[in-house]
C-alpha cells in the first residue's frame, strides 16, 4: 500500500517541474530551501547553498526538454519526503532525479536534489574525434597501454587540424603525416585516443570554446576547464585518456592542470620540435603534457622531449626571493605574443571575419592594432626581462602558484574572467619569457577548487625537473 | 550549526561504503531495506525492489574503486537522514551518491539510493570511433543534419572494418571506399557520426560483445541492448546519432529496436547493395535502419533503398490468421544460416581459434558441424516455407511482435537467454525466409520494458511500408 502523500507535496513537485520546463528562475529559487546547506548535484559535482544553485541556473539557459516517465514518492513523515523521478529527455534515453522535500513554515521546499541526465556516449565539447584507438601506437615501448588525447593543433595523419575554429577546419586537407610530437608518443607505444578541443587558435586560458561548447571541469562543478588545452585536460582528468598532448604559449598547459588538479609539463622552449603544429607565437610556443600522476608524466616526458640532461639542484626559491616586477614583465609579453599571433593568423582572420567568436576574437582584434614599433619596444623589454630572470634564478627552481585562483565558475562575469586571466598571466609569463621548463603539480585544495604549484627549472632540465617534482610530491605525501 | 547525527547512522554509512569496496554482497543486501519499494537508480535507470537491486549487484562484479571526497548529512529526524557523498573514483573525475537512510526496527537501512558515477566523455562499449563528424556528408540533401551510427560491418573509407572481433580488425587494411549503403546516406547529406559496435560477426541477438563490453540499454535498466546492431541502437536511443545503419540477417535490426523502443527497417532482401559489407549468411543478409521517430525512418529509407514501388494495401493479418508452424520454419533457417556463416568465416575462425568468445563462438562451433546434406535438406524446407509464406500472405501485411519478450536483464541465466533467442527467432525468421521487408514500431510498454511490433510487407514495398507504419502510428496516437 502506498501511503497517502502529505498535503501539498505533489502540487509543489508539479510546480517545480513546470518551472524547470519554463526556465522560471524565480519559482525555482523559491522552491529550493534558502540558506547555505541546500544541495544540488549532478555528474558534474555538488553545488552547495542556495546562492550557488541559483547562480548555476541563471547561466545554464534552461534544462533540456523532458517528460516524466515514472514518479515514486517515499514519504518519511507529514513534513518530509523523497521524490524519485525517471525523466525522459526528448533527445533520447532516460534520466533520474531525486529530491528531498521538506515542509518549512508551511511550504514545501527542496533541501537536496540529485540529477542524472540521460547518459551520453560521446562528449563533443571534449573531443572532435575519438576512438579505441584512433591511431594505434608501436606494439611495444615504454608508453604501451597509455592513451593520448591530442590537442587539435597537432597533425594526426589522415585527419585535418581544426585549431578550435570550424571555419579553419573546413579548409584544411587531411594531414599526410603525424606531427613530430605525436609520432614520438606513438613510437614509444602510446595510442592516440582522439583529437580533443582547444580554444580558438589556442589564444585563451579559459577553455570556453564558443563553437564547440565548454568541456566540463572534472574537479570543480560548473567551472571552466582551463585552456587552451581544454579538451585534453578534461579527457585526462576524467580518466578517458592517460596523457594529454598540448601546447603552452602563455600557460595553456599550466592553467588547465591547475584548474583540474593535474600534473603538467611545459617543456623547455625548443626542446620538442613543432613540426606539424599550428603555431600561435613561435617565440613562446612550447609542447606540453598533462597526466593524472607524476609517474606517467616522467615516462611521457622521456619519450617526448629532447632532453639536454641539465640537472636540477635542490635549490628552490619563491617569488618573494626573486622580487620580479611581474606586472612590468607581463606587458611586453602580451604585446609580442599578440604581434606574433597576428602575423601568423591575421591574414586568415581578415579573410574570414566571422570565423572567431568571443574573447579570442577580441584578443586578435586588439593584436591587429599592435604596431611594429610597439613590438620592437616589447622585444627589447623581453630581452632585458629574460636576462634578469636568468640572473636571479640561475640554476635554482622557482616555485609559484600555477594560476592566480581556482577555476572561475561558469557564472563569473567577463570582468572577473579578464581579471583572473591578467593575474594568472603574471605568474605564467616568467617561464614563457625565459623559455624555461615548468612542471605543475596538484597542490592546494581550496574550498573553491584546486590551485596547482609550478616549478620552473633551468632550460634543458625537463626530465630531471619532472623526476625531481615527482620525488618532492612523494616526500610531501609521506610528511 | 550542523545538527548531531543520529546514533549509528554514520557507522551504517561507513559499513556500506566498506561493503561496496569489498563487493561484499551479503552486507550490501542487509543494508538495503527489504521489500518491493526500495530504490536504486543511476544514469542507466531505476531498479525497484530489493530483489532487482540484489540481482544487479551480483552481476556487476564490484563497483569501481573510489574514495569519498565529501560527505554531507541532512538529518530529518532521529530515524531518517539523507547522506550525500561526492565520490572520487580512482580512474578520475568525481561522482555523486545520495542515500535515504531510515532506522527500521533499530537498524539503519537504505530505502532509496541514487548513484552518479563520474562522467565519461566516450563510451567504448558503443563506439569504436566517433567524431563530430567522423565523415561529413554532402553539403545539401534530404538527410542534411542527420547523424549516422554505422555498424562496424560496413566499410567507411579510411577506416578498417572490425566486425566485432578485435583479432579480425587487427588484420584489416583501411577501406579505400565507402560501402554502398554508407555512400548513399552521405550522398543524401547525412554525416557519419561514428563506427559503432556489433556482436561478433553479427551472429547474436543480445548485444553483449565480450571483447568490447555490453552497450547500455537506453530503455531498460541493466538489460542487454539487443543485437547484433547493438552499438548503433544504443547510440540512436540515447540521442547521440539520429540514424543507425545496420544489418538484419535473423533479427539484428528488429531485436534492438524492440528492446530499446526504436523504429527500425529490415529492407527487402536485395533492395540495398551489400558491397563493402561483411556478410554473415548472404541468403538472408539485409541492410537496415534504426531511428527514434518514423519521419526520420521514412527519409532515411528513401535515401537508402532501391524502392521497387510496391504498394501496401491496408490489409493486416496476424499470426493467428496465417497459422504458420513457426517452430518448423525456424529449424531449417538456423541450419542454412549456420552453414552459410561457416562457409564465409570458418577458415578464418579455424586459423584464429581464440578470436571468438562466448555464445557467438559456440554458435560458430555448432555451425561447423552442419553437413552439406543437412544444408541441402534445409534449403528444400526453406523453399517450401517461402512458398507457403507467399501463398498465405500475398500482398497483406503480417503484424507480429518484434521479439518474444522485453530485453533480458544482465542477470538472466544463459538458459534464459537461449530460450529468449529461440522464441524470438521463431518470430523473426518469417521475414528472413521470405526476404520480405519489415518495419518495427515501438509498441507495448510492459513493466519490464518495451516490446516492438513488426509489420512484414510485400517484397519491394519498403518505402510504402515505412510510410504506412508511420501513418498507422500517428493514427494510433490520435485514437
Amino acid at each position: 500500500m502506498t501511503p497517502a502523500f502529505p498535503d501539498g507535496l505533489m502540487a509543489a513537485f508539479d510546480a517545480y517541474e513546470q518551472a524547470l520546463n519554463d526556465d522560471d528562475l524565480a519559482t525555482m529559487d523559491q522552491l529550493f530551501a534558502p540558506g547555505p546547506r541546500t544541495l544540488r548535484g549532478d555528474r558534474g559535482g555538488l553545488l552547495v547553498g542556495h546562492d550557488q544553485i541559483s547562480a548555476f541556473r541563471r547561466v545554464r539557459g534552461g534544462a533540456p526538454a523532458r517528460d516524466l516517465a515514472e514518479v515514486r514518492v517515499h514519504v518519511i513523515d507529514d513534513n518530509a519526503a523523497v521524490v524519485t523521478a525517471v525523466t525522459a529527455p526528448r533527445r533520447g534515453g532516460h534520466g533520474l532525479q531525486s529530491q528531498l522535500w521538506r515542509r518549512v513554515n508551511g511550504s514545501w521546499v527542496i533541501v537536496a536534489a540529485h540529477v542524472s541526465p540521460a547518459p551520453t556516449t560521446f562528449d563533443a565539447t571534449v573531443w572532435r574525434i575519438v576512438g579505441a584507438p584512433l591511431v594505434a601506437g608501436a606494439p611495444h615501448g615504454p608508453l604501451a597501454g597509455e592513451t593520448v588525447a591530442v590537442k587539435d593543433l597537432f597533425e594526426v595523419a589522415g585527419y585535418q587540424v581544426g585549431a578550435g575554429v570550424p571555419a579553419y577546419l573546413a579548409e584544411q586537407p587531411a594531414a599526410t603525416r603525424h606531427a613530430d610530437a605525436v609520432a614520438r608518443l606513438l613510437d614509444a607505444g602510446a595510442t592516440v585516443r582522439g583529437i580533443a578541443h582547444t580554444d580558438q587558435f589556442a589564444y585563451s586560458l579559459a577553455g570556453d570554446n564558443p563553437h564547440y561548447g565548454t568541456p566540463p571541469n572534472a574537479a570543480v562543478p560548473a567551472a571552466v576547464p582551463g585552456g587552451s588545452t581544454s579538451g585534453p585536460a578534461t579527457a585526462v582528468a576524467l580518466g578517458d585518456a592517460s596523457i594529454g598532448l598540448g601546447t603552452d604559449t602563455a600557460g595553456s598547459i599550466r592553467v588547465p592542470a591547475s584548474y583540474q588538479g593535474l600534473w603538467g609539463l611545459r617543456s623547455t622552449h625548443g626542446a620538442v620540435p613543432t613540426a606539424g603544429l599550428v603555431a600561435l607565437a613561435p617565440d613562446f610556443d612550447t609542447v606540453g603534457l598533462l597526466t593524472r600522476d607524476p609517474h606517467t608524466l616522467v615516462r611521457a616526458t622521456a619519450a617526448l622531449v629532447d632532453d639536454a640532461g641539465v640537472a636540477v639542484p635542490d635549490d628552490v626559491v619563491g617569488l618573494d626571493d626573486v622580487g620580479f616586477d611581474l606586472a612590468a614583465m607581463l606587458d611586453p609579453f602580451r604585446t609580442h605574443q599578440g604581434f606574433q599571433a597576428w602575423q601568423l593568423h591575421g591574414d586568415w582572420i581578415r579573410a574570414h571575419p566571422d570565423a572567431l567568436r568571443g574573447s579570442a576574437a577580441a584578443r586578435f582584434e586588439a593584436a591587429s592594432r599592435i604596431t611594429p614599433a610597439e613590438d620592437d619596444a616589447a622585444r627589447r623589454a623581453l630581452a632585458a626581462a629574460r636576462e634578469l630572470i636568468d640572473a636571479r634564478l640561475g640554476t635554482a627552481v622557482l616555485s609559484l602558484p600555477s594560476a592566480s585562483s581556482p577555476a572561475p565558475r561558469l557564472w563569473a562575469t567577463q570582468t572577473e574572467v579578464d581579471a583572473t586571466r591578467q593575474a594568472t598571466l603574471q605568474l605564467t609569463c616568467v617561464a614563457a619569457i625565459s623559455g624555461r621548463p615548468v612542471v605543475c603539480a596538484p597542490a592546494n585544495s581550496t574550498p573553491d577548487g584546486p590551485i596547482g604549484r609550478s616549478y620552473i627549472g633551468p632550460r634543458g632540465s625537463d626530465l630531471a625537473l619532472v623526476r625531481w617534482a615527482a620525488q618532492r610530491d612523494a616526500g610531501n605525501r609521506r610528511a
